[in-house]
């Protein structure tokens, strides 16, 4: 099990584990579009509530009726005049919002919680993709989600010509899929170069067959909740 | 005319000095609901423009389509679940959206821009009012609008029993105006301590007759803008 260099915020995992025997489980999946994480991520669900295990699964940007609101303007076409200053502080905005009325109240119940992406989405898109100032990325997230980090990150690793293909496959593209190839390498390099600060990471070549990924992170999950 | 302590970013106050000959000048209102600020700012409007001054006046959150958008997220009763945090850095979104489409390129045009509601909104109601950390305030707002500081804020100082009592005569209480009066003499009590942290504020009793707080304004106003 990967040991998590970055505590958890309020002392929430030494406090549940504490009073209640039980250490909450945190992991995000993150990877560029196509990549196949939200297939991986419902997978792991199925696996994990087979086991008995309860499990609560949400998304980003999203995962609250307010969130919702947040991810439809983000997502939307029309608004192509969106600053990158705006575009970071709404995924922020959702994301303090899943934090306090979903993510920490599923971990003080006990609940495993799979995220479809999390704070790195914000620093591989907005940082290294859109060339914004990390630093300020990685404080105003810790100020919105109050320091939360997952214990393991599911980094689903593809070349933006494979995931794009893929992902334009199933349906038109959106605002975000409009940019260009370029940037999708630089978002794709900025995610291996986040996995090389920590090991709290799984990176996974997302070109093996489904079966195969979902075989290797049901092996390391289940060794983290002791399915 | 009042000096400011805090330079405009990215040395636009000099540049466009340098270039035009003209200081842009950057206003903002500020008050409790009810103070009648809106009313003033469009008197000051009309002063200007009947001056053949150019003058651009926006609102706060808001000014932009992005911004629209987040205010009726912000100001949606339904949403009574929305945590401060999220509160907080939705008006940041909306803050940063209107600085860099709308008050800089105005402000670089050489406009006088008039802007209802800015940076000490945030202060006073989440800082203040709901007791939310006012460093991570200022400092995710100096972040957001890239520190770009009024010239002159114009504080209508009212009782929050007098105000509630004019905004609720004119249309029914949004989610905010339901907050109890303890939360908006915070608000007041919190405008009022920023007031004495600099000379770039006029205060002003808005309980004074709607024409001699104008005429107070415009005695001010014109000195600086040469009307």
């Amino acid at each position: 099990m990967p040991k998590s260099r970055w505590p958890t915020a309020d002392g929430l995992t030494q406090r549940i584990t504490q009073e209640q025997g039980v250490l909450p489980i945190f992991i995000v999946f993150e990877g560029v579009d196509g990549s196949g994480k939200s297939t991986q991520l419902h997978l792991l669900h199925k696996y994990l509530t087979d086991k008995k295990i309860a499990t609560y699964t949400t998304r980003e940007p999203g995962g609250t009726p307010v969130g919702e609101k947040i991810r439809e303007l983000l997502l939307d076409p029309a608004f192509s005049e969106m600053q990158e200053r705006t575009e970071a502080l709404l995924y922020v905005a959702a994301r303090a919002q899943l934090v306090a009325q979903v993510i920490r109240p599923r971990l003080e119940q006990g609940d495993v919680v799979l995220c479809d992406r999390y704070v790195d989405s914000t620093v591989a898109y907005q940082g290294y993709g859109r060339g914004m100032d990390v630093d300020f990325l990685v404080n105003i997230n810790k100020l919105g989600t109050g320091g939360l980090r997952p214990q393991l990150t599911i980094l689903l690793d593809i070349s933006p010509e494979e995931g794009l293909a893929r992902s334009r496959q199933e349906r038109p593209a959106d605002r975000l899929e409009k940019e260009s190839l370029a940037f999708y390498q630089r978002v794709r390099q900025g995610y291996l170069g986040l996995t090389k600060e920590s090991s709290d990471y799984l990176v996974l070549d997302a070109r093996l067959p489904v079966e195969e990924l979902h075989r290797i992170i049901c092996d390391t999950v289940g060794g983290m909740v002791g399915a």
